[in-house]
């Protein structure tokens, strides 16, 4: 069987961490095999024990005193390290032989996307096997202004990483049903731009972003009610065996 | 004379704080009063003098022991913290009485763009006379994905802020001439489309995003040369004193 590696991406506090046990402990339960990576050497009190642990090379800690830096020279060392470090990781995933990878990244999302390293972890681990879950936080994703915002972060990443993105509003237990279902409506670029109070942007940007398959339903998820970790399980599906065109899901 | 308050907002390694220190170096030879405050609590090794320093308040280091908590979980409050504290800055700042505030913000971007502190600390100081200068990391704006990711997230802090952008490419003396005029260049949609390997967007999508005014003339800059200084003064000369409509600008 194929492998496959679902990274999970998202801003800080969008429940990256808690989604990645949720989702493994869903495949549990399925019976389907799977292992989780943690990539964050700052990873604090995990509620999962990863398979394989970055933090078995080296720590935000252990940089700051090796390299006599603070905390915010440790995440960029410590990003790029990973980056240096992924053979050796690989070997590691590739002794657990599962067909399930779950790669849980660095809180700022930043550390991940945004440095040169991201691109040597996804080829070294297999790009064609990739896909990234994008968590929407739901406290930012409650204003328009804010939603587009992340909209934007999740595009960004797209363009950065090259992998196909499954965009999924996360927590979504903490919103009232109202809240959640004005949220989800806004994967209609009409319906968004009607609540825009800064009608700045022109509604025509919305609908060629849809046409660019920008817009996308969001699925709810929760990590604390299970909600959604089938949808997620049915999109990996679809992507790496439904014989859709990647170039398709990708944008 | 009203004061204008001016952000470096950009992703980790852009050049935030050598920026700051090369516009007020510059401000200062044209003899226009300024003053630069820093809002990282994690900065190390600064190379010019806050007059205004959140660090007087307290540091990451501080905020781990407080705390008990790791880097990662430091940089959240602190940025959390900045908020609480913002009465008592924004008095400091006053005290200057300086018509050109310079507020060079956290190396990683989200920590300023996406937590809910920096509308408190925008609303605070005063929205009406704020303005970002957003730096596109020249190393990532190389490659046509990566220029185009930088340009999304620089969209998202427009919505996440929503106060006028002025997008400058920064440490422009480490490109080569010919890489300057094409990254350059690629403020034109066509341009960019053409030398995009990954099809996957439409052309269309571009040519709106130019409408609604994403795709604008990235200032080149030089923190060592010097370059671009005026530039980056005009530019908040025309969007404050220019009978500019500044919704015109903001989007």
């Amino acid at each position: 069987m194929q492998r496959v590696l679902i990274y999970m991406v998202g801003t800080a506090g969008s429940g990256k961490t808690y989604l990645t046990k949720a989702f493994s402990e869903w495949l549990d339960l399925k019976r389907l095999d799977n292992i989780i990576v943690n990539l964050d050497p700052g990873a604090e009190n995990l509620p999962y024990a990863p398979d394989v642990d970055v933090r078995d090379w080296f720590t935000l800690d252990d940089i700051m005193v090796k390299y006599g830096v603070g905390p915010n020279g440790a995440q960029i060392i410590g990003a790029d390290l990973v980056g240096a470090e992924i053979d050796e990781i690989k070997d590691e995933i590739d002794y657990h032989d599962a067909p399930y990878v779950i790669i849980d990244t660095p809180g700022q999302m930043e550390l991940f996307t945004l440095r040169r390293s991201s691109e040597i972890i996804i080829n070294v681990l297999g790009r064609k096997e990739s896909v990234m879950v994008f968590l929407f936080d739901p406290v930012i994703s409650k204003t328009p202004s804010g939603y587009l915002s992340i909209l934007f972060m999740a595009t960004s990443a797209v363009f950065r990483l090259g992998i196909p993105q499954i965009p999924v509003l996360s927590k979504c237990d903490l919103l009232g049903e109202r809240e959640l279902e004005k949220i989800l409506a806004w994967s209609n670029p009409d319906e968004l731009y009607l609540d825009l109070s800064e009608k700045g942007v022109t509604k025509d940007l919305f609908h060629v972003m849809r046409e660019s398959g920008f817009f996308r339903p969001l699925i709810p998820v929760s990590a604390v009610t299970g909600y959604g970790m089938d949808d997620i399980y049915d999109c990996i599906q679809e992507i790496f065996y439904g014989g859709e065109d990647l170039e398709r899901v990708l944008y």
